[in-house]
């Protein structure tokens, strides 16, 4: 497989609109981009640094994953993506070398990205993501 | 302050080598460097994907900073390190802006890198690290 270079990392907030404003006035990034993945219970907000994106979570539902991620283990980051060429062989070639996935194949996710997650038991307890623009 | 790139990524786990035979061998990275940082109390593995270091961190003491971290939260993502281009200027803003500091002053990390980290109560739960390599 071919890991190009991290997509994003996402980070669990309770306070989406708190967060914002650190990132922008005291760290200097600029969000652009808020949205709502409604079967993720999340809203988002995006920022850029480099080749790598900044995904602030913050949970739309006391049950959804980033509620429960926090309630366990605090706000910090919830999750790795690496962006890769194709997701579909690299998937594949995860699963024939014994890495549990969480998705067995790719769906979508957020900003038009084909996404799938790896199971962090199979990944030293980082949740990772794998990411493939199809639309380039 | 000018964050130009996420510099590395510090991910904490129990057992080095067979972190570094997954991320070689599934993930497909490769592993340039092992280095012992002692006041940190840490063996580290360093690879590259893009124009960021993943940073494998394994303790060398029960009672390191690494060791506590695995027995609080388990292995995972420690620390998310930013490139920046004047570690004392952005330092100094930061504090100015109410940021708490674990290093009110940059000091020598791993990679002959300036390092210096932000207290994660100010960024919302992440342990925040910023670098600048001063030998360019």
């Amino acid at each position: 497989m071919k890991l190009t270079h991290i997509e994003h990392i996402g980070i669990a907030v309770k306070n989406l609109e708190e967060a914002i404003t650190f990132y922008e006035e005291v760290l200097g990034l600029s969000c652009y981009r808020v949205e709502e993945v409604k079967d993720q219970k999340v809203k988002t907000a995006f920022f850029k640094v480099g080749q790598t994106k900044i995904e602030l979570l913050e949970s739309t539902d006391p049950n959804g994953p980033i509620a429960k991620f926090i309630d366990k283990k605090g706000e910090g980051i919830h999750h790795l993506a690496f962006a890769v060429e194709n997701i579909d062989e690299t998937l594949k070639e995860a699963a024939e070398k014994g890495v549990r996935l969480i998705d067995t194949s790719p769906r979508k996710g957020a900003e038009e990205l084909e996404i799938a997650f790896l199971h962090p038991h199979s990944t030293f307890g980082v949740l990772t993501e794998f990411c493939e623009k199809k639309s380039k």
